[in-house]
């Protein structure tokens, strides 16, 4: 198998800025812990006076989580459907394109998700990006069907 | 490192697949959420009347986010695996074989999940696809060990 | 493209050990559950007696389920960028050092995670890993620029 040597270098700068986009939640998660004092294990908080263990009590650093989550929901389908879709002959621009919208979209529903701003912005992020990603299945199940 | 043509085109076409399956998830999951009214933030429900923010509160919106998360947990590293199976010389046959058990039995699983068909059947189909998984694990274990 | 055959074949090996790694935890849930008798559907303790349904009820099953979800969150982002990595010449020397650290990291997170070793053990194992998919995602972005 053989893909063109740009659509590659495309696709992996995209996928590392993705993929750094989604550890760069591990730490924004952290951040409202340590300011909201709401930890996960008894272990975490055993130093720390007036420490809150569980889930589901900070409203802000559940908020973090479900951005979090949404992006394992979305940003790992499309690095799988990207990496297909360079094999299926798209023209550079076509896919340049594709991927920037998906990865615009993307951190555009974080920035939503977490400054709170009201829908339907994080419903458009998230459709944008959503679509992005049926497009390239599509593409992808047609072509090697 | 190179790959049969159709090997990688098999591995494609299961992949594609399944992860628009994946995607599909997001979908049957807003549809419980305008169904029964129950949505995850609160600048979600805004305009409607009578709604329940929060998690765990219906458990038809949340017997399709278990599934989902499952397929997050067993369809992710099946693609993984599959992949990199590819380049440890299967045939054609038994690499189609081993793809179409797995999406078979993850779509079976989410079938048996959603209509909440008793166990054990999403027990049983839990295990065809994870003995898959573990085979494909073993096979790229030794063969680049 | 072309990859270096050692390269990839060390980036197979480890991936193949990390991805069995998140398998297992779905049997180490399993094992939880059924010795605490906390099952997650209605279906699914229906043959027992005094099951408890839920998330969240039990301490035990509960730990297991946060260190699977932070394999997803953070193994998962490791073989994408590891895959990208080897694409941008880096010797086997190197490259072998980083999956091995990695893999290390996480195995030592999952232990002292479930065997409760305090604070700052997890803090450690997780940062060590991260700091090794960052160290990945800046090699990859930089490169593909």
């Amino acid at each position: 198998m053989n893909v063109d040597k740009e659509l590659f270098e495309t696709y992996a700068f995209y996928s590392g800025v993705l993929v750094v986009k989604v550890l760069v939640m591990s730490f924004l998660t952290a951040r409202q812990r340590f300011k909201k004092n709401n930890f996960i294990s008894p272990e975490d908080g055993a130093k720390r006076s007036g420490v809150k263990i569980g889930v589901g009590i900070d409203d802000d650093v559940e908020r973090v989580r479900r951005a979090h989550q949404n992006d394992l929901e979305n940003i790992f389908p499309f690095l799988f459907l990207a990496f297909l879709y360079i094999f299926t002959n798209p023209s550079l621009a076509t896919a340049t394109l594709v991927f920037r919208i998906f990865t615009g979209a993307r951190i555009m529903h974080t920035i939503v998700y977490l400054l709170c701003i009201p829908q339907p912005s994080r419903a458009l992020a998230f459709m944008v990006a959503t679509l992005t990603n049926l497009y390239l299945g599509y593409k992808v199940i047609t072509y090697f069907m």
